[in-house]
């Protein structure tokens, strides 16, 4: 039998008691498997005197997460507290105290990753991230090791599970956006503060990381362009029906002429395309490379056992060179450097196709003023959905437009909006497929 | 700059083509991304005259594959000339010269898997086999990796190409088996002699390779029970389309109670299934562990450039330790070890629904003879579809089971089969689905 991996866990909520349950329960099957034999020897929590859902051993709980940093019988620190501060400091520290580090946290990779990569290296240690994205699903050791002889043309997919649990259930029962977020916040699905979710805030964060990965860039979280679900009308998702297409909420990175696309916004895909049925709280992950063409990875993107199995299998990764007697291998745990060629496009430069719906009176002319701005601006018109005549009222013209660039929708949309006919400000949705 | 790796090839087919491909085109990449530079200095093909689609620096051609085996300028040997002979004494012939292998082998890998992981570890090299199952999809790293914390509860999926192309192709165009055939022939998507992927036997290697690491079983070819698609008529892919499913062609290993399931066979799923929508000669693989849940890896099974990132992968990860000074850990790489535990279920054992269609006389009391002898059989039946009325002929039958035990189902049709009023012998297909 090896010498065990002793491993400090900051925080006991979901993932760390996830953490702790796997360690019980599995520990036998992975030491069988891998040789390396695991330990929980300190665990960082508010409230030491809480009862807990795991089992564990006496005297492991300290309400000081330093001195969970600074202990000598941690070689491992896993970092599941969430945030920048403390979380920052801790790593920080951790890592000049020789540790290796495994964390879940991605809003501290997006801002802080390069730094801390830095240091790992130069320290020596490990850095494992395969939890802050995407729960259990691979998709970091996928990018970094399975794909490492690809030049990495996009990365597309749905990284938000309370997101995609919200516009799921306005599609398939026709509800509104608040009413949905209300289910999903007493079902457990969304925090009561549900603005990182829906804003697509976290998703920005994730796609920072996988860009890093992808790409060799550095995207700077102002760079990324972020749009939520929270103004989605289930009357957009039925037009969507009609034309053939689902609404996700898509997080997209494409790599073209040495510049990056990054973008976070609610997007129509086709019906037949996979990523269309990946519903409920599931995640999924299109990466499209030179050699291995497109490869989907789809799974549960967050939840307590997913994610400690992530958290787990990135300790057995850096403990494999412990038990080895190896330092680490300067590319096990650490995004890529920058390769300082590529930039990130504004989102202004992108092309895309879009749907957009005006409301208009309803009089003759409208669709004839509405589609030569369009076609002033160079937007050329693939589909429209005219509805049935109201007297005298507003009904909603659609229009499905073919490739364009965003500055040029944007600046006709100002012009249309403008109109003495149009009655609204218009509506926008991205969506990513094939043109014929 | 560090010391570059230095490849030999056997074998310069399409998938060798790839991986110089690679080399040549993403070097540079790989060098930024990974601090591996690789090389090709050896190549050992039939004839070393023959023209060739990649370019190639001078003398690396040989038609001598011991040469490159020994070569001292070789650091890893990559295998891709198929077949156990002569490629496992080459194979273990480099392992003792203190090379690491990467192989694409499936057939070697199922057969002599143990024994090659025997001599690598005992040799302290490393030993890659991502390109022996699934092409470009990463299924050997995420089980042995990605998942190492989870306790494996089954793995099933399409993971031959060939044959869900063509059962793709007969649901699509309701066309029968030998007429795709030979048109999946013509396009090079099938060999002239098709037997190995349509007989199921090249499923059933990967799926030893796959059951191995799942469930550190060792699982014999000839526990594997494989049953081809050259039986399946285009009438009971429409009775499935009927009742809502879809025959894909499935590898499933399960594991219960101590036991293995581990069969090849077409099989109905439930049509909203994802794996219901991959078609074409697109594999995908549905894993489930205690901790992940469900996950599921989709892309290209086969092809040039899909497997050859496998095999660049594979080099690259062997190789970090050549870079870094170190030997290679014993778990990278290598098949796990068996537990002694668990052993594979004969196919009589294990539990399914059934899909059954008789061809019966059109004559009253024939449902009830039938339902009659399976439910003497313990076989509950879901549903029925009995065909209109031909007078005088023979019509289908088809019943749809819930879940029952195959032996009992062979019993059954084996009563039926004798009947006076059943014209031919049955049909049975098996189904994956849940039970409401």
């Amino acid at each position: 039998m090896s010498k065990p991996i002793r491993i400090g866990l900051l925080g006991l909520g979901t993932v760390g008691a996830g953490v702790v349950r796997i360690v019980n329960e599995n520990g036998g099957l992975i030491e069988r498997r891998t040789g390396v034999t695991l330990e929980v020897t300190r665990i960082a929590v508010r409230n030491p005197l809480k009862d807990r859902s795991v089992a564990l051993q006496a005297d492991v709980l300290t309400n000081d997460p330093h001195e969970v940093v600074r202990a000598g019988d941690v070689d491992v620190l896993v970092e599941l507290i969430g945030g920048c501060d403390p979380a920052k400091q801790l790593v920080l520290e951790a890592i000049a105290e020789g540790k290796h580090v495994v964390t879940a946290n991605k809003a501290l990779l997006a801002q802080h990753g390069a730094e801390i990569r830095q240091a790992a290296e130069l320290a020596g240690v490990g850095l494992g991230i395969e939890a802050s994205v995407a729960g259990g699903i691979p998709v970091i050791k996928t990018l970094r090791e399975a794909l490492a002889a690809n030049r990495i043309q996009s990365v597309y997919g749905i990284i938000n599970g309370t997101s995609n649990y919200i516009l799921t259930k306005m599609t398939q029962e026709d509800r509104s956006f608040g009413d949905v977020l209300r289910e999903a916040q007493d079902a457990g699905y969304a925090e009561s503060d549900p603005s990182f979710d829906i804003g697509g805030i976290d998703a920005a964060h994730k796609l920072a990381i996988l860009i890093n990965l992808a790409f060799g860039v550095r995207a700077e979280l102002g760079d990324i362009y972020a749009e939520g679900i929270s103004e989605i009308s289930p009357v957009d998702i039925e037009f969507g029906k009609e034309l053939g297409y689902t609404l996700k909420p898509l997080a997209i990175a494409k790599a073209s002429n040495g510049e990056i696309e990054a973008r976070v916004h609610p997007t129509f895909v086709p019906d037949d395309y996979p990523i269309a049925q990946v519903g409920g709280v599931y995640n999924a992950i299109q990466i499209v490379g030179d050699a291995v063409g497109d490869l989907m990875l789809q799974g549960k993107g967050a939840g307590e056992m997913p994610t400690a199995s992530a958290v787990v299998s990135d300790i057995i990764d850096v403990c494999r060179n412990i038990s080895a007697g190896q330092a680490p291998s300067s590319s096990s745990g650490q995004l890529v450097s920058d390769s300082g060629s590529d930039r990130v496009k504004p989102i202004e430069s992108i092309t895309s196709l879009y749907y957009l719906r005006f409301m208009v009176d309803d009089k003759p002319g409208v669709l004839s003023q509405i589609s030569g701005i369009l076609g002033n601006n160079n937007i050329s018109i693939g589909s429209v959905i005219q509805q049935g005549r109201k007297a005298g009222g507003t009904v909603p013209l659609v229009i499905m437009t073919h490739t364009a660039v965003e500055r040029d929708v944007r600046r006709a949309l100002q012009e249309i909006d403008r109109l003495p006919c149009v009655g609204q400000a218009a509506v926008l949705i991205r969506v990513e497929a094939q043109e014929d």
